[in-house]
């Protein structure tokens, strides 16, 4: 896989920035688990993932979190290289979420590009818009949902991510990118259990009846 | 004023745009209460307040509300020109606050200008981020602050934004900001009425321990 390829924007920057780009670029393989970047403590530089799956997430002072956003194959991290832009006042953890394979791109390259080129400049705007559109979703499903129907919809997300019913998240995992806790997680799951829609045993939680999962999200 | 000086990117405009800036630019005074923009049903343009007060907030299916940021003198807002942008991704509805004078920037001569220059499209990126920060704020604050907190940090931003202890203000209107309901809200104050902090008459809050609500804010 080559950056060029996986960058949008390649194609309208110029010769000299292409070069500075492939120059600083950096190749990272890290394991599931790993985290990439940690608030603001650094400066990360931005991300874009050659395979794999990171989370972005924030913490509260007591140590609870709660999921702002997932990245996938070909998708570019912004918020790992929040030094590049002085407005962004927030801090956000990201972690690998499965083994991932990703280039770094220097935060002070990037920020160069995009002071020069309005190509590169619009691109991000449009990269922040996205995830913009992320957290405004997040605010209205804590505001407006009650947490069975964002269970469930989390639980239809995650097989749709992982191809299979079978689930290997323990309820603690769940709580984290709800915001919840793993108590309230259990006795919900339970009940979906009780009504026939999961499967529960150690690690795992199948997923027994998807079509009634959908119905109690929608309804 | 002059719009010259009240546009940040102003003096990094070519002639050509800054022609084609003031040619389309629209004058408005709007009276406390009228709505500027209504969700994705209309590409209202970008709003450059000479003077007043928007506020942008988002709707539940059932008619409940949520402040999501506030806007004050020569503040910009974008999301009114969502259009812009196809990665905006949700709908904003925003509402002058108090009677309000404004530029409103039509979203096609914005976005041409941004299209073309990296000044313009950074200025944007700011802007975005800016807001951003407000979210991720809001987000925390739903999620790790309790209510009676919340309630206590509003009261404190209104003194200080009117610049006077006794706020105009109904329960109903202090529940829309915050996301509530009229009855918890008014169970809310009551109990700042018997702890000293609020007095409450008519339509009316009036601030009796400013101190004590920002020990309570920061508790």
């Amino acid at each position: 896989m080559e950056f060029q390829n996986c960058f949008p924007v390649w194609k309208k920057l110029n010769a000299v920035h292409r070069e500075k780009l492939l120059g600083s670029l950096v190749s990272r393989t890290v394991k599931k688990g790993t985290v990439l970047h940690n608030g603001d403590n650094d400066c990360t530089g931005l991300l874009l993932i050659k395979s794999g799956q990171l989370r972005a997430y924030i913490l509260s002072d007591e140590g609870r979190e709660i999921t702002i956003y997932r990245l996938f194959d070909r998708d570019m991290c912004l918020f790992s290289a929040s030094c590049m832009m002085r407005s962004i006042q927030f801090d956000i953890t990201i972690e690998a979420e499965k083994d991932t394979d990703l280039w770094i791109i220097p935060a002070e390259v990037y920020q160069g590009m995009m002071a020069e080129s309005a190509p590169v400049a619009n691109y991000t705007n449009e990269l922040m818009a996205t995830r913009f559109s992320d957290v405004m979703w997040l605010i209205e499903q804590i505001m407006w949902k009650s947490l069975d129907k964002r269970v469930a919809a989390f639980l239809l997300e995650e097989i749709s991510i992982e191809g299979t019913d079978t689930l290997k998240i323990t309820h603690e995992a769940v709580a984290n990118h709800l915001g919840s806790h793993r108590e309230v997680i259990t006795r919900m799951l339970k009940y979906f259990q009780n009504e026939g829609m999961v499967k529960l045993s150690r690690g795992t939680i199948t997923i027994a009846d998807a079509e009634k999962l959908e119905e109690l999200c929608e309804g």
